[in-house]
């Protein structure tokens, strides 16, 4: 391995190269339209409101449902020390949760009824995809992750501030994917059979996020609206096309650096 | 009911005048032997040491259970906010075991190690009650949560000063017994009937958690030693058998408080 004598933190290096920020350098430096404003401002148009309400839905739900995925990948850890690392990242993602499900109710929206819309498709995904070991699973969490951060970080800059602030700090590293990094590099390293089958996972992974993605923006028109460019700034459909070539090749960058091949 | 008229919060009332340590009034105000001194003092006994170890390791391991029962009971909740109310109590029984992990590491003890031992007990408790819906999750974590806490009560006065504040501070009440008891007499409010069924698996989930108790005292020579007054101060065979009957009348109440026959 190249990165053999690689410090300890170098994982978490490789993951933060991996994301899509750096492909984004040529977006402006001073936001405009909606990404000037405040909530205040922004949400009387009740289309970016009802779009902002979908969005913190589907994301809160994603959290919820991302903390019962971790806490059952929990029961698959082979030691005490790798259960309670799963514990602690279920945990972080229910303390996101609790910051969306509070910003619906201060900006009027009922959490439950925010989050309903998007419960078919997330739970079909984690269904489709419910990982048979170990591996399998901190595959899926970093995977998982990846995409739903950087799915989240181009549409940010398209908010207004105080929404954009709050989808940030939700999407902070739990260090999840430094620790999964650090997991499946080494089972590949003792066995490198592992990698095939976690590639062929992986794959199977981003089909069926994009298959839950398609279903979502065809039910929801508030939110599909934003995302080509009615409501929000600076989004039409080639730039959503771009945005999902971007996350595709960050994905397989992030597989190469795990030593998958994508 | 004829607390038909009670506000919201009387629950909780309730939950709390149903604890042991109504009925342990007679115990001396001043704390003397160990329960006087702190860790530093109380920990040069190697014999109390140990004990200590197992203490924190079990209650550390049972914070890590509940952890994962409590998400696992997510996926029966009926409703996206009463999902949201379960997956609260997991994270906060992950941040117990958080500090009691944080303990162990810093007396010198290794957690894994340290919660090995009870491993065994606690799936079986577990796998042997695993709740077939919702109401019965609920009476689970509302028994279950009780008795642990009305055993570690009772320990906790006997400890060192520094250990009994550890012991106290991840026993306080993280909202289980209240939001319980309020779904669990609704549910019988509802369909009397329930009440009989639900009072069947109470009784079994007594019997269960005794019968794992019993386990893991037979096989820690040091914890059932201080139990047994060896070691920590104040426990005779006589005080631990007063203690059990006291556990199992404070159990015996909760249980008729909650519109169930123990």
């Amino acid at each position: 391995m190249i990165d053999q004598g690689l410090p300890r933190g170098s994982e978490r290096a490789i993951v933060r190269s991996m994301t899509t920020s750096d492909n984004t350098a040529e977006t402006p430096a001073a936001p405009t339209g909606v990404a000037a404003q405040d909530w205040a401002q922004a949400s009387v148009d009740p289309q970016y409101r009802a779009a902002v309400v979908d969005l913190l839905g589907a994301l809160a739900y994603g959290e919820l449902a991302a903390f019962e995925r971790l806490a059952e990948d929990a029961k698959l850890a082979p030691t005490l020390a790798d259960k309670a690392e799963l514990a602690k990242m279920a945990s972080a993602e229910f303390h996101h949760f609790e910051q969306l499900r509070n910003r619906l109710t201060e900006i009027g929206a009922e959490p439950a009824g925010a989050m309903e819309p998007f419960v078919a498709a997330l739970d079909g995904f984690h269904r489709q995809t419910a990982p048979s070991d170990w591996l399998e699973g901190l595959v899926k969490a970093y995977v998982g992750d990846s995409i739903a951060s950087d799915f989240y970080r181009e549409v940010a800059a398209r908010l207004d501030a105080d929404t954009r602030a709050l989808v940030l700090a939700v999407l902070d590293d739990t260090g999840h994917a430094s620790f999964a990094v650090e997991k499946v590099r080494g089972a590949i390293d003792a066995d490198p059979r592992v990698g095939g089958r976690l590639a062929l996972w992986a794959r199977r992974l981003m089909g069926e996020a994009l298959s839950q993605s398609q279903r979502v923006v065809a039910d929801r028109d508030a939110l599909s609206t934003m995302l080509v460019g009615g409501v929000a700034d600076g989004f039409d459909l080639a730039e959503v096309g771009r945005m999902f070539s971007r996350i595709t090749e960050a994905h397989t960058k992030r597989m190469a650096a795990l030593g998958l091949a994508a």
